[in-house]
């Protein structure tokens, strides 16, 4: 996953893209990058890091303009070794610089057909600097001096015809203005909005309702799917449908995980629909064990606070936060002679051992993926005296990889892959373990939804890809992909070669 | 504020130092520092910033040795431009280091007393410095060749005699272990515990409880007021009492604010507590508002939501988290030209208008100090719709200066100071306020306490300094040093000169 | 000036081209660059500073693959203030990197031509971003999926009509090879050798033959001018005269400064040369002023030394080095409230009183630009107890700027502007002054050539510019475009804005 | 060897302290660092590094005040790897800053005594911490609140008695000045000088005059042997005779190599010395070898290029500098899986063939100690074309260790060691070779000498040690205690372990 914002402002963008970058990290804390437009010359600064540590004073004094793109990134399993920061950059058509969320599902052959079509050279591993190039290719193709809305929309037209996979994708085009788009299912999210200066609106598209919030932007409306937004430099705003075919199936998981709750993702606020999860939840619980002895309900932290605070409510249970999370994590050295020692989430999280000694409790997480997590925790809670510890996962059973951009590990390794509930309760350590069903999530996602939401892709949890491309083929190949990858990186000592992230010092 | 620690283990100490380090990191964000001990040569690491940022494994590998102490720093008034991080060193007697979290209110006197009785010079505005060359004095007095726990202990003595204010001392002995004492007060926290190993028991000395747990030390128990517990390389524990009166007084801020909530300090869990200031909280809310129309119960987060959540669930009104923490804040960096930018609130919290609209909310914060930060709050939830806006405050009214360690602005700042609540609740702009009573805060804490904890400092809330020497004279002496230091930091533009802290990079 | 090397070779290049770079660094001190290939992934590291400050192990790690190219920079007026380092990149078609030393006279033109025919966005005011583009944009259009000889040469004979200046540029193709070439006058060297290994031959193209000296590689010969020679990656070599109209009019201010002295260019040894024009500068001291007093002959370290021996042999006259040089040089800080103070001879040289006291001295210079450092060093010697001071050049008088690559201020400031060579003396303060003939100059650099080099580029001398493109107009839009430039950057703080140089930490 | 100087100015001296130690930088690249004194309040700053590299502007900002102190270190066999940069501090009684130029030959009991005497522990392997503690003991023993010049001159006489071996010291007591002083040998030089100014003279001590002369100080003297300077805050100075029994026996390495040629120590002009050095070696060679068939003299540059010009002339032959120093050195890195290449002379110089073809040449170095870098040199001339190659040494054949501060390998690896000169000829691989005769050295530097300096140190030439305490047991026991620490060094990773040298980033 990342984060992505645009601004076209009235006076230098840095601070606001920086600002909405800080709260779009929790999208992604493995890379930032800024770049702005100035009088026709780009100002670039990326890095691996947090936002903080990457901008300094001097990086910030050069990204001068009112114009410009942000990224974050969240490290995925190709790339988490290699330093391919985002936004990236090609000097034709125009120059254009593009930062992106989500995945491509055929970043390989496009990679090698843009090489057959127009000789252009890919230096990375990442499927955002062949989007890139795709883009500058049909761009290239129509070969007007200057970009116009038509010019534009014609080869996101295209680029939605030739790439396929989850993508929400602000651009830049020098001298001209900032392209956003989303892909044909809106998979992953986008919105946008303006703020009224003296000199006129200022605009700015992000992959959350929040960047805008903390800014005093007015959120104008997510783009829709397959949708084209143009913001020219000097204040104008264009839009159009670009694909054939479009349904809004957004990612489930930014509602289950990924966004920030006080996020609204197309029409849906996802605190309320984190709530709603909790209502579900205690349902089923009532359901499955209706003579329950659960005497304290206890998040673990920190999404899955809202849902377990619901979910007591409704069950009539205690509510209490029974884990701390220790929120400055350091790191483990390694001294000369030492083995690396194990990272227990001891380091994460604090049980208070009054809230557990003797008790029944049930803790709550917002899904369960590996399992090894809550199998420590567990453990940690009957260690700090509770007499029976009960489970409960606001989301279904993740038995999918996610190929839109969620980072995940193979279905090998996830605690449901071949599991039966009582299994997996079993492999955690947990007395009994309840699921959410997928309806109910759904259900609880659409609750309030304002806008025409009515499905979602929830591939991770049934294997319905809604692209309909993703087959055993696709992961045996990517399987092959990301071994091939590990081979090379070993020989190069797990470092990064990468031309468009020159990291130093 | 600070937080201190110090290990003596049978390997090298500097993974557990940092790992206690980055638990405390709560108490001090402003600098870090570790000393060990290695073949009787001090290795030294120390700088402004984060733990995590000071300590690169560079620093941690030459950190060798079985035995070591460490600090976080909160900046005071008095050292917040400058970069005094501890511990510090003298080399005379036997090569010692040391760091303190609180604060002596006789620094200055001490200060000239140590250069005329043994030409100590302090290079610092530190009193731990001071402390530090009070305690080396004492001990060099005695010339033993070799330190024994009956010198140590005479000269811990001796620097009780000596020193006044609230103290919590870590100090290393080259060549020989550990000592740690507390003031006859025991207002700053202190705790020790230990850990079983196939070579015999590690001890652990440090300012919270939780950085035991982390690490599965076992908790043993608070240092007594005016105790000195003694840590030998060999692994021998010698404690004694150093004061002649003492009574345990602690600084009841650690429990409204200060300590993390998984802390258990001088018998009492902090969490606990927390929520009993919330039970007596909605207590004196029906007294006062018997009537009162609340829809919802809102806490300003991190610190209160504990006491928020049990303030509901006795209002018997819904609980709900209104406002997102960001955790991610950045800075606002000035482009040539501009001007400062007002730092909002806004930059560290975002409202959830569906928690407020049309609602009439109470806000809850554990304290308040300047007022200014509850005021924009209070104003974004009436920006985010709230009908009407309560606030309530989990402590008492702040109206004097803290002199033990917490740093706090005059008191002419405090929004309480010749302030009735009515007119502090105008000021901050909320329909009502309502302050805990200081005894049912006292009531609070005291109720669930498994030692003899009987009274608090609570001199922030009465002007009752427990060390009964802070009078108006002290506070107006204190007001001429900072100009002039204030002065003299601008000569020299505001940046620190330092031998201890040669800063760099 | 700037310095480039390239290298074909059998193991990972990356210590090859940084040795180099350390051989050429007198070439350009500013910025420093490597890319290589690996697996056709590119590996990149350019900043501002010498080599062995810009590489540091964790670049080298990374600089992998057994091709690359490397630069190093001299700052020149219009990219003083920005961080323009070398190799550049685009990546279509191939993927190609350059770099570049020398300068392009219609630079303006080919950036608004590119753009015009092929959109490509120039992002820096570097003319070998420009250079890059138009080789670029030659070789794409000839599309073919894999580049040959015959395809690479017809780009280089296409850029050679294009561009006008004085250029060695080297730059590798993606997955193919490396590909040198020199301008049609071959202004700037470029030298190409080879060394035998058990797995074939290494190649290496540099600047000087000094680069391949330093490795044993064999110095082959100089590239031709308008040659143009192409490395494969698999080993072999081509080369084709691409240029129409050729002529060999290297740039004399190489041996008269630039070069190391035991670089041969074009034949000719460039220690050498300056001994005789030590001997031709006697010759015409003894014409001028045959009852000449010298008691001592005194170089101005370090390039004059040779001539300065020589002139002193010749002379009959003692060689004393009067002037010890600082090698260590610092920088002159300015503390709050201080004015910068003004730079001083005295930081560079000291001189040895003893060798003055009394005596007629005749100071040797290599070239007199400024005249300013002249007068200090003047002054320096009456310091010392020098009676008279005469002064000799071992170039003539320095009256016309520098177009291809010699940074060069405006020829008002030349202290030999409008004066005669009395008024020169009269200005720099020396009893009498004498300049080298610039027929003795060029004597001085053929007498020794083993090839067929029969004439010079002395334009800075006699306005006579071998491209036969340089008017009054030329300088006057240079003029007024660093007049431009500067006001950009005034606005911008002098700090770069440059996509191509992320510079950092 | 390592460089020293202190200023009392009356203004900020951290620029005038900082141009010294660049003039200084030959003395010692290793690590460098200024201490200066600010209303009382210390500000230090040191490094390993150039001193361009350790002295940054935000570094400069903060060494204020009107009097301080700084050092340049070379590194010594104990210390080499160890990170032990001057000054050194201790706070009792004053605060003292002091470095130290020179080697203590009794450093071991030294620390014992003081730390059985003042209990002060001793944390590096640095004879600069024990003297510093000893001179720190000996002034804390009088009980003084105020330092007076009869205090401080007690105490270096005290030193003086306890100490042995080579030193120059300069020392700063906190609030009162700068303490300079000299062993009774005078073995390390150390000059003082001054510059007058609008209020009142400045005061500049320095390890050379150059340091002086290339800021206007005006030189006044040579410290004295055994002589102890003072110059106060206030601009008094104060000078006593503080040794028993003083000799002027000076190292007469300064000469032969170490020393700027531009500096005059203890009445000698250093440059002077070494041409004088050539005529006596010219002799030499026409007595040995009056029929000596040499074509060219070519200098190992730099230092004994002036010894050659001599040669040169006084035998009539041609001088040429047909090597080049590769000024821009880098560092060879390691790739994984490679292993450390031989460190080559061929990336330090660069033989002109030119000069070398077919002719018979004398090399000329200062002196030969391991003599390995002279037979690659060697080899280098053959491979270049020379037909004969002949060696001279400027000094004699260096057959002891250095005790006072130059380092040097154990005896056993001087090439001299058990061979005569024909044999060390062939071991070198030259055709003959001749080196200086000691009583020619020794006249050499007598011949223009101004002072009263009658005799030298020439221990490594005659192993005659000036201390009279240097014996067998003294070797022995250095082996082993060097031996031990490279123990030490090699568990803890070659890391050094030091309180006093914080070193970061």
């Amino acid at each position: 996953m990342c984060g992505i914002v645009g601004v076209v402002g009235k006076s230098h963008v840095n601070q606001a893209i920086y600002d909405a970058l800080t709260v779009l990290q929790h999208r992604g804390q493995d890379a930032a990058g800024i770049v702005t437009s100035y009088g026709n010359k780009l100002c670039l600064r990326k890095d691996n890091g947090l936002v903080r540590d990457v901008f300094r004073t001097r990086h910030m004094q050069r990204l001068l303009g009112n114009i410009g793109i942000g990224h974050v990134r969240y490290p995925t399993a190709g790339s988490s070794s290699s330093a391919e920061a985002q936004p990236f950059y090609v000097n034709s058509p125009y120059g254009i610089t593009l930062a992106h969320n989500g995945n491509l599902t055929n970043t390989e052959q496009l990679a090698e057909d843009i090489y057959r079509e127009d000789l252009r050279h890919i230096n990375t591993t990442s499927d955002s600097e062949v989007l890139l190039n795709i883009f500058a290719h049909e761009l290239q193709e129509q070969r007007q001096l200057k970009p116009s809305p038509e010019v534009i929309f014609k080869a996101v037209r295209r680029v939605h015809e030739r790439i396929r996979g989850g993508y929400a994708v602000v651009a830049m085009i020098t001298g001209y203005g900032i392209v956003a788009f989303r892909d044909p299912h809106g998979i992953r999210p986008a919105v946008f909005g303006h703020r009224d200066t003296a000199n006129g609106p200022e605009y700015m598209v992000a992959s959350e309702s929040v960047a805008l919030d903390a800014q005093d932007f007015k959120l104008d409306r997510d783009i829709a799917p397959g949708e084209c937004v143009i913001f020219t430099e000097d204040g104008q705003l264009f839009t159009e449908q670009c694909a054939e075919q479009t349904e809004l199936t957004p990612c489930i998981f930014e509602h289950v995980y990924f966004a920030r709750p006080d996020s609204i993702i197309d029409g849906i606020a996802v605190y309320k629909a984190r709530l709603r999860m909790g209502e579900k939840l205690a349902d089923k619980i009532m359901r499955e064990h209706p003579d329950h002895d659960i005497d304290v309900v206890i998040p673990i932290p920190d999404t899955s606070r809202s849902s377990a605070l619901e979910l007591a409510n409704h069950l009539g249970v205690k509510y209490r936060e029974g884990f701390m999370k220790n929120r400055y994590i350091g790191r483990t050295f390694i001294m000369p002679g030492q083995q690396l020692r194990k990272k227990s989430v001891k380091q994460k999280l604090n049980a208070l051992d009054l809230e557990f000694r003797g008790k029944n409790v049930l803790l709550v997480d917002d899904s369960i993926v590996r399992g090894t997590t809550c199998e420590q925790i567990i453990e940690m809670a009957r260690e700090a005296g509770a007499k029976n510890v009960y489970f409960a996962s606001a989301a279904p059973a993740v038995r999918f990889p996610n190929v839109y951009g969620i980072d995940m590990p193979a279905k090998e390794e996830f605690i449901a892959h071949d599991r039966s509930t009582e299994e997996i309760a079993k492999a955690i350590g947990a007395d009994w373990l309840v699921y959410q069903d997928i309806e109910d999530l759904v259900d609880a996602c659409l609750e309030g939804a304002t806008t025409d939401a009515k499905a979602f892709d929830c591939s991770v949890f049934n294997g319905e890809y809604v692209t309909k491309d993703i087959n055993d083929e696709y992961f045996r190949r990517l399987y092959e992909l990301r071994n091939d990858a590990n081979k090379t990186l070993q020989v190069i000592d797990n470092e990064a070669i990468d031309l468009h992230n020159q990291k130093e010092a």
